[in-house]
C-alpha cells in the first residue's frame, strides 16, 4: 500500500456510498411501522424485528448527517424521518428517559436502564434537526441532552446494583461519550456552558481514566483516578480508548492544541502496541491490565467497530501529524481489516470475528451492530485521506 | 474404552480425591479473614480476593457434601466451616436477601439483584447443617429456602429491567433449580409440601420449556409455554438443558416412574445431537432454536461444566436404562472432556476452551467457576460407575 491518499479517499467513499448505505437503505427500513431493523443476516434479510435504541437513534444520526455533511438527497431524510416520527413517541417514559428496547410496534421491552440511550437520542434529534429543520426536533435533543447532563453521575440510577459506598468506581465511557455528544450539540447550546463541559471532560479522561506510566486508557478507576484491584478496575478495551483517543484528538484540532494533538496520538500507538495480537493479528476487545485473566469471554475477539474506530485515530492522527509510525499502524490494521470484516459478495462489514480472524457471526447486524460505526468510519477516513490528497496536491 | 466401570469407578475417585479436592484445599481457603478464594490461576495462585456469593456457597455445599456422604473428615468440616461461619454474617442484607459479591473482607459490592446467591445458600446451609448439627445452619438453609419460594415469580425483583407487560417470558432455570434444591432440603422440609413443590417443577419443565416436537428444552418461554421469536425466546443452553435432564433423572429414579428416566435420557441424547460441534468437537455453550445468529459472542466455546453435566447426565442415563446410545455418547463426550479440560500438569480442570478446544482462559477458578461443578461431576460420575461395576460383579 503507498501513500496515494487519493486513492484511499476513493475506496472509502465508494465502500460507505455504493456499498454501505445502500445496504442500510435497502434492507433496514421499516416503512410499515416506522424505525428500522438492525438485525439483519449475511444477505440482509432481518431475523428479528427488535428495536434497540442505541440502534434505531444511531441511524437517525447517521442519515441525518450524511444529509447535512455531504448531499441534500431527499431519500436520505426520509430515512432518518422514518426514525424520527417514530422514535420520541414510542421510545421515553413519563419521565422523559429513554427506553433500552421496543418491540417493533414500538411498545416498549427493556426499561431505561442505560443513559447512553439518552446521548444517542441526543446525537440523533441534534442531527435531525439540524437536517429537518423541525422545532420538535431540536426540543427532543435538548430535552435528551439535558438528561444525559443529569443522570451521568449516577448513569443506572434505580436500576445500579452496586453496593453504595464499599468501592466507588467511575467508568471512562460516560466523559468519553459526553466529549463527543457535546460537539455534535455545538449548533444547540450555549458556548461557554459547551465549552466548559468540554474542558472538564477532556480533563477528567486525560487525567483520571488515562494511566500516564503505562500509557493505556483504563475503563473503570476510582473516583480520585486511582486504579482499583479488581476485574472492573483492571479492565482495559482498546477499542475503547482508541476511540476516546480520538474524540480528544478531534477537540485538540479545533483548539489548535498541538500538544495535546500529539499526545492522544501517542497514546493511539501505544494501546495498538499492547493490544495488537501479535499471533493472529488483530485487536484484542478485552484486556486485563495486570495479564490475569479477563472476565469477559469474548475478549480475545475482534470485533469490527475497534477496528474501524483505530482506522479514524490512525488516519486523523497521520493527518495532523503526519508521523510515520502512525502511517505504519494504519497500513498494519487496514490490511487486517478490509480483508476480513468486509464482505464483497454481500455487501457491509461483518460485525464479529474470532481469535483467528474467522466469521463468529454471519451477521450485518443485530443487538450490537447497526447503521453506525461502519459509515461513520467510511465518512470520516475518506475526509481525512481527501484533506491529505489535496495536502499533497498543493506540496506538487 | 471399554465397559470397564470399575476402572472407571477408580478414574473418578482419584481425580476427585487425590486432585481436585486437595487443589481447592490448599489454594482457596481463606483462613484470615473467612470464605474462600475462586480466582485462582491455573496453579492455584489466587489472582483476584473478591467473593462471589454463588461461588461461596457453592463451596460451602462441596465440602459439606463430601463430609457427609464420603467420610467424616475433619479437615473437610474445618473448611466447610470457614465458609458457613464468614457467609451468614457478611453475606445477607436487612431483609435477608443474599448479595450477589463481597469483598475480600466480607463488605457487599453487589446488591441481591440474583435468586441464585439464595439458592445456593440454601443448598449449602442444609448439607452444612447436616454435618455440623448446627441448628443455626438450619435456619440459615431455611430461611434462605422459603426466599426462593417467596421470590421465584419475580427473580430479579427490584432489579428487573424488563418492561412488565409487553413481552412476559419465564426462565428455565427457576423451576430447575428448585427440583434440584428441593431433594437438597428433603431432610428439612415437610415431605408434602416438598413432593408438591417437586411435582410442579417437574412438570412446569417437562411441558413449558421442553418442546416435545424438536425434543430441546428452551431457556424461556411464555407463560403459557408458548415460543417467543426473540434473541430470548430462541435461546438454547445444551448443557442446561442437560442437567435439568439430571435432576429430573434423579427425581424420576426416586419416584421408580422408568417413562420419566426413558423420557429424559432421550431428552439428553437429542440435545446432544443438537449442540455437538460436529466440527471441532465438543458442545456449544448457547444456540439459536432456529439457527440464527445468537445474541452470546461466546455461543461457541467449550465449557467445563456443560461438558461435566453431559458425562453425569450420560452416566447416569445409563446405569438407569443400560441403552447402548447413551454408552456411545458416554465415551464421546468422555474422551472430549477428559483430554482437553483436566489438566494434568497443575490440577484440577480449565473452565473455558475456544471453539477449536484450546484454553482460552488460563485459570482454574474466576467469578463463575469455584469448586463446585467439577467435584460434584466427579463424584457422581464415580457414583454411577460403582454402581454399574457392582451390578456386573454380581452379574457375573
Amino acid at each position: 500500500m503507498n501513500h496515494d491518499f487519493k486513492e484511499l479517499a476513493q475506496i472509502y467513499k465508494n465502500a460507505l456510498l455504493q456499498d454501505v448505505i445502500p445496504f442500510w437503505q435497502k434492507h433496514s427500513v421499516d416503512w410499515q411501522q416506522g424505525g428500522y431493523f438492525t438485525c439483519l443476516d449475511r444477505e440482509g434479510n432481518v431475523y428479528d424485528t427488535d428495536k434497540f435504541i442505541w440502534l434505531q437513534n444511531r441511524q437517525v444520526w447517521t442519515f441525518a448527517m450524511l444529509y447535512n455533511q455531504l448531499e441534500e438527497r431527499e431519500d436520505w431524510l426520509q430515512i432518518a424521518r422514518n426514525g424520527a416520527n417514530f422514535l420520541p413517541q414510542h421510545g421515553r417514559d413519563s419521565d422523559g428517559n429513554w427506553y433500552f428496547s421496543l418491540n417493533r410496534e414500538g411498545k416498549p421491552l427493556v426499561q431505561p436502564y442505560n443513559i447512553f440511550s439518552d446521548c444517542f437520542a441526543a446525537m440523533a434529534f441534534s442531527q435531525y434537526a439540524l437536517a429537518s429543520g423541525e422545532t420538535r426536533a431540536k426540543d427532543v435533543a435538548l430535552q435528551a441532552y439535558n438528561n444525559v447532563l443529569h443522570r451521568k453521575d449516577n448513569p443506572k440510577g434505580k436500576y445500579n446494583k452496586t453496593y453504595p459506598g464499599t468501592r466507588p468506581m467511575k467508568t471512562l465511557a460516560v466523559p468519553m461519550i459526553l466529549a463527543n455528544l457535546s460537539l455534535e450539540m455545538d449548533w444547540l447550546v450555549q458556548s461557554d456552558k459547551l465549552e466548559n463541559i468540554i474542558d472538564i471532560t477532556v480533563q477528567e479522561v486525560m487525567s483520571d481514566f488515562l494511566d500516564q506510566e503505562q500509557g493505556l486508557m483504563y475503563e473503570n478507576v476510582a473516583p480520585d483516578g486511582s486504579h482499583i484491584d479488581c476485574f472492573d478496575g483492571r479492565l482495559i478495551n482498546p477499542g475503547h480508548g482508541i476511540e476516546a483517543m480520538w474524540f480528544i484528538m478531534d477537540i485538540a484540532r479545533r483548539r489548535n492544541d498541538a500538544k495535546l494533538v500529539n499526545q492522544t496520538v501517542d497514546l493511539v500507538l501505544n494501546i495498538l502496541n499492547f493490544g495488537w495480537d501479535s499471533e493472529y493479528g488483530g485487536i484484542y476487545y478485552f484486556m486485563d491490565a495486570d495479564g490475569h485473566p479477563p472476565q469477559q469471554l469474548e475478549w480475545n475477539q475482534k470485533l469490527w467497530w475497534v477496528h474501524l474506530e483505530s482506522l479514524v485515530a490512525l488516519s486523523m492522527g497521520y493527518r495532523l501529524t503526519e508521523r510515520e509510525e502512525c502511517w505504519d499502524w494504519y497500513q498494519k490494521v487496514h490490511d487486517y481489516a478490509w480483508s476480513r470484516f468486509a464482505d464483497p459478495k454481500y455487501g457491509e462489514w461483518f460485525g464479529y470475528l474470532d481469535r483467528g480472524g474467522q466469521v463468529l457471526l454471519n451477521l450485518k447486524g443485530g443487538k450490537w451492530k447497526g447503521c453506525f460505526h461502519v459509515p461513520r468510519a467510511l465518512y470520516l477516513c475518506w475526509q481525512q485521506f481527501e484533506a491529505l490528497s489535496q495536502r499533497k496536491q498543493r506540496l506538487v
